[in-house]
């Protein structure tokens, strides 16, 4: 379902960042391009900045790539040797401009931008060092902490990557980062490899980091590897290269990223998303076989999976429901409740792949289980005579501390019923996830290990006993789109 | 491929209009709704009037529909007892505003506005009589000249159907409208039927048209029938009422409409989409087999064909490509040519589906030939070993004159290329369309017959013997967006 | 005051076109500078039209001329050899787009564009007779009304300006109007020259035509002279041409231009603006003298006659009032009924100039009342000890029928009450208006009578018996912005 | 002349507060009408902060405040208990919109946001001296540089206003400010009183304070008194109370104040700015007496003294020039330079004023000369037989260090040229400027001495031998309208 206006788990942000030594002078354009390609991670405001000969001009806002950047801003932002870029995931819905990244700010040294993905674990005790020691904040961010942190390493630090490898043991959770200085293109991993965060190149000279190979695929940039959990690479007029004393842990990915979050033609961590969540069907069927007619998928993350439960189970595949290309963030909902099961504006079921089937129903989730049940209802009306529904990944039991927006625990429906009350609840005829087990074969050829504590309680690194609020969320307040 | 920048045919418009007896007064939202249903056939400008006791109020715009409709917007239309609403494709690159729809004007008996779908043979000749005759036009559109054409009638006609009786019978050419007096709403068809017009209900009290079933479905109305070719629908505070005097041809829809134009989920006349496109992908097997290893479409218009295909064949179905969902109009490309190919922010091939397969590539149609090149370039760059391309429509070899913009003869590459010159073209290592026979069999179920002029040459009505051009659109001439 | 906060009467339009034979190719800007010169006389909407080689470029919206005109727009519209240009004042408060001017329109013969500043009397019995006929109307404009009328004459004329001579036979009232045709700008001013037209140039080999000499100031051209009431000018390829068989007629122009409308850096009709108010409150001094401390007017239009009446008085001038320069259409006022008389944010009052002074007030006119009686509170709180009100025109008693928007009789406070309740009303030590026989005499110089029909109730030609409502309004009905 | 489009030197910035104890909840609203009454000391950017019950709801933007402020942001500022505003002047042409004010941050002890008015002389100090114990910047401005110092005051002091009492003592320079922290509003005004700063009420409950008396105007507040110089007033929900330890100065308020940035209606320190101006022109008069016709100012900062120079003399006042109210920032002029001088856009010469005659002209200051010389080039051409210019202020020969964008000294033309060369530059029979000993006594009634530093090279406190660049800028760079 779209996005924007469905109850699945978000994932906070995409980031991109190149190196020019070749003199192309190209790198807002790329930027750009590759934040386009990124956009499924974040739309909730995007930025990039563009460094040229060491002075930085940003450009940030709320909204999606293409409105945010005309071509007019493009040109003011000019053209220069290094750019990062940033697309923003937010969980709340009135948020401000200034929450937008990269965040660009001035220190004893110099200047520096900033922008990542993730979530940290220590970020309030790291801000509450910092404010008891004098810092003032403008943003609610966690990259304004790593910023401080960075910065007061920066103070007795012989260069900037000194200062980032300092500041990384510092912190705990998840950081795909990309930091530029005057001078520099810096990409962090965290230790633990949460989210990916990978690098490329364009013919010799130019160097590109992204979260994800499809924005290397967006530049005709070439795939070159994955960052090592911990490792800090550094790109400056030299030539690249690495920092590994942050690294050593083998990584836990969010194994989410491969069922829900990242597009189906990226490679993460050696391991095809499309792939992936075709074997996560396919090992639906072998777990959870039914007699059906119809196997289809809910677009589009369903649709893969679906596929391969079709071709694993022999059941043909079908197209259940047409999505709506058009229906954006400003779309307009009727808003009596009674209205909202007759209107099928985002996704309508097909009623000629399902009438009078018995229908397997492909999903990659279930969060509150409203929208499922409103899907299942809908195949129902359109004529499907069973409607079983397969799940390609395992009930969501716990809370994310990494940077995905997963719905509280009284919110999540598996911690509030058994599957079988599950299946009553969102009325289908039979029910099936994907076991805590084969989750973890599914991304096959990946060098690392998976983080699956949502679906298990256990995570690779100590967590507060209650997820944190951002208890400085008062300090900034609300805010009126500043 | 995303629509604004393929070369793909368009379809001029689509058309929505509700009559309300039940005094719910949801007609604006109901219209807005119905519109953003209908956006694919047309994506260059909408608008909606709201007619409240006999006032119409009005709003219309170039852009989409969530961008022309703000909630502000359609609580300033307010709320009545009838609307129509518009979508608009426009062929030229820079349009006025004033081209949008529906059209509101003003005449000796009152006011009226009015929206269409289609194109006029005779459109020309009407103008340059009403224009004799003292005429003035504001803008290009036929809608203008038909509006001169039912006030003509008008004059001496007691009621305004019997005036739209009359005017139809000057008419040559293909026209679905709706059209919005002060007390009523008329539906009309053309007497060839080239595209769909289908009536609906909501309840007892509301009766609804539209363009395609599809809107029906987004706002939970029901579908009642398709107008049959010819039919005038009038429907006010007495009812509905049908018109036939100029009924009784069987009519010729645009075969087009089911390969490309109308979403998936719609039913035309009496057949559907989906299982159209589904099974030209089946006649294309048997016409062209091949031995390969997966079957792939260019979405999203190919993938029905394509899963049709694989069903016939028993050659797996796979995703060949990812389609950007975020890739609007504002797009900005690079400008250098050599970057083109390297650059697939639009679609991205899937490598681990291609890589060392024989791979069947569906698409709809070829129109220069230019498109297709490029995605079979890339295909063969994620590693396909072979390609070989099957197209679900026959070769464009003449023009349309009903509405659809078909290319020029000497752009279309099959009136300048054997299908061998095309293939090699392409670089494609078969080739095989669908047969002008098969093409009429495609639509199963239809209670008509089938325009397929743009593949014979050979047209329901007498034709010019060149397309007529506008002749007067140097008259109203370039615009800045007024 | 702020025009779109007073109940001033407001003054419909103005207009400006400029021919270039000189091959500079400024027109589009030039056009712009003289609207924004302009500006004064509308600021509801505006537009331009250029014409290259005969092909027109449009753009007009809502907003002022900064607000419609950006460098990007101007680009647009490109450069050619024919310019006109309008900006609108407009009654209603909520306007649609499309009553923006000049008017584009497509005839038998070609196309046209069209503006005008006025109104018409028989403009309802025109339309009336066009509708009969079988005429459509987008609009409620009269420019509408006048195109059609010159595309009948159009049709048996040897040439457009015969086909304007031949109209303005058939039209009764004001109408100072610009018409371009593709290879000719006419001007015409109606036969009793209403509102000021004039022509100027811009060395050898551009023509230009404004309703006010200031537009030629804005762009360096040349005052060459008024134009006769009744005259038509042609301007094309071979120069300049008058028509001059509707002219005969001294003319009346309308004596508010001098006292409010017109800019006083405008000379209208061979009379200085700036002067007439100045002899307006001298004359004001003669007729109603007054011992007093200091003299001060109502900011913009007040001043000039308070100067004047200073001068004649030996009483000091003062600045009574500061305005503020940035309150513009969208401020927000208080809601609350109470405040209102505390809130100063428009006009503030100088105590320093009026504490425990006799005040003299000279302000242009008095319309309902209402604001004179809110600045004279105001003045008093700043400490005026007496406040003697002078108007430098007489008590309006009756509606204008020629493009002024004066409030019905109803609203007018003179045609309620007497002199001496009015001073009660608005709360004045005393009150005195300049006299009917005095606002003759104020425009020493122009070669033209006056209009004085709104002071008097008698008109230069007949009226209808109550000023006509545009009966059609309901026709085209409200629009949401369009 | 338009702030925007003329050379004349620029204050920095207006600030306005509310506390209101009345439960009335209007503050919003409030500030937005203050903020119009002193758009004229800012026109770059503006922003509002409002806290209710402690949370902090603000919008800032680049632009006019009826541009940044409509009244849905208004009411999703919604209402509270206080509130500050501010407008910006900001000298560089592109700025970033985080540059606006209020700040709004976030630290040890709670929430803050600031905005001020002036400039420090140890801001790059202070600045460096953060930046080398860990702290970052996220703008240019000084108002993060104080909130630094206050944060770090307030993790040992007892209360906010203990750490700005204690922050204060560590300024130099100008800064009239407004603090909010959750529950209270603080006033301060730096110790030697460079720029005005007062507090009103509003009935019993309100408390307000503003840079000038204009904006109690706008909101029907009452004048109370100016700020001592160095007093911190604290408002809170038992009352209000100063902090006097800074004070003891007499104070030196910037005589531009008087000549040129404050509104005439406002009485700063004691003064009326409107009489203050009419003296300056009174003893222009008598120092620089001439034989002429007329006197005319130059709108609208010259008027006043214009007036005072024409009554001194005896001369006739008169209205030299129309200034078009309309022509904003977004006016687009002609290209070509030899234009230039024809184009009377801006201020146009009254004709029928100056024809013939000896005319006295009166500005308020010369800075680089070329306005001056282009005003007189076009009185000239009006008609004006001798042009006399008088000047209401000194030469400037030094630069201003406390907040008045004053050109630097080479491009000062007093510091270039002596007054004889200037009178030939501009093209004038006799220029006179007002003395430095007579500028001192302009402000009757003051209850403060003055800085006339810009005039003399000698300021009230020690400043840089060379004005200090932002030394800092480079960090923060160019910025693209973030």
């Amino acid at each position: 379902m779209c996005h924007c206006l469905s109850e699945k788990p978000h994932e906070a942000c995409g980031v991109f960042g190149v190196y020019d030594r070749s003199g192309e002078n190209d790198v807002a354009l790329e930027t750009y391009l590759a934040l386009y390609a990124l956009q499924h991670r974040g739309q909730e405001a995007c930025g990039i900045v563009v460094n040229e000969d060491g002075v930085m001009r940003s450009h940030r806002d709320l909204g999606l790539v293409p409105d945010v950047f005309s071509r007019d801003v493009l040109e003011r932002l000019g053209n220069g040797q290094i750019a990062i870029g940033h697309v923003l995931y937010a969980a709340a819905p009135v948020k401000s401009r200034s929450s937008a990244q990269p965040l660009r700010i001035s220190h004893s040294k110099g200047s520096m931008a900033l922008c990542m993905n993730g979530a940290l674990v220590n970020g309030n005790a790291l801000r509450e060092e910092f404010e008891s020691a004098g810092a003032i904040f403008h943003t609610n961010s966690e990259a304004e902490i790593i910023s401080y942190l960075i910065t007061r390493e920066r103070l007795r630090a012989p260069s900037i990557e000194a200062a980032v490898e300092s500041a990384v043991g510092d912190l705990r959770g998840a950081f795909s980062m990309l930091i530029m200085s005057p001078q520099k293109l810096i990409a962090v991993r965290d230790p633990w490899g949460f989210h990916p965060l990978c690098m490329g190149k364009i013919g010799e000279d130019k160097i590109v980091f992204a979260s994800e190979t499809c924005a290397f695929d967006s530049i005709g940039a070439t795939f070159v590897r994955d960052l090592e959990p911990g490792e800090i690479v550094v790109a400056d007029r030299e030539g690249e290269r690495s920092i590994r004393t942050h690294c050593g842990n083998k990584g836990t990915v969010c194994v989410f990223e491969y069922v829900y979050f990242a597009r189906p033609d990226s490679v993460v961590d050696g391991a095809s998303v499309h792939l992936a969540r075709q074997r996560a069907g396919a090992f639906l069927a072998l777990e959870h076989p039914v007699q059906a007619d119809v196997v289809v998928g809910v677009p589009d993350s369903g649709l893969d999976a679906a596929l391969g439960f079709a071709r694993q189970s022999g059941i043909p595949y079908g197209v259940g429901f047409i999505k709506n290309r058009y229906v954006g963030r400003t779309f307009i909902q009727p808003t009596q409740k009674q209205r909202e099961d007759a209107v099928n504006i985002k996704l309508n079921p097909m009623a000629e792949t399902v009438r009078g089937k018995r229908v397997v129903l492909v999903d990659d989730s279930i969060v509150r289980g409203t929208t499922s049940a409103r899907i299942v209802r809908r195949l129902r009306a359109a004529g499907a005579a069973e409607v079983h529904m397969r799940i390609s990944s395992p009930p969501f039991i716990g809370p994310c501390y990494f940077g995905t927006d997963i719905d509280s625990k009284d919110k999540l429906i598996a911690c509030r019923m058994t599957q079988e009350e599950i299946a009553k609840e969102i009325g289908v005829d039979s029910l099936g996830y994907l076991s805590v087990e084969d989750v973890r074969k599914i991304a096959c050829g990946a060098h690392t290990d998976f983080c699956i504590g949502c679906f298990t309680g256990k995570y690779p690194i100590d967590v507060p006993e209650t997820k944190p609020e951002n208890k400085f969320e008062h300090k900034i307040g609300h805010t009126s789109e500043e």
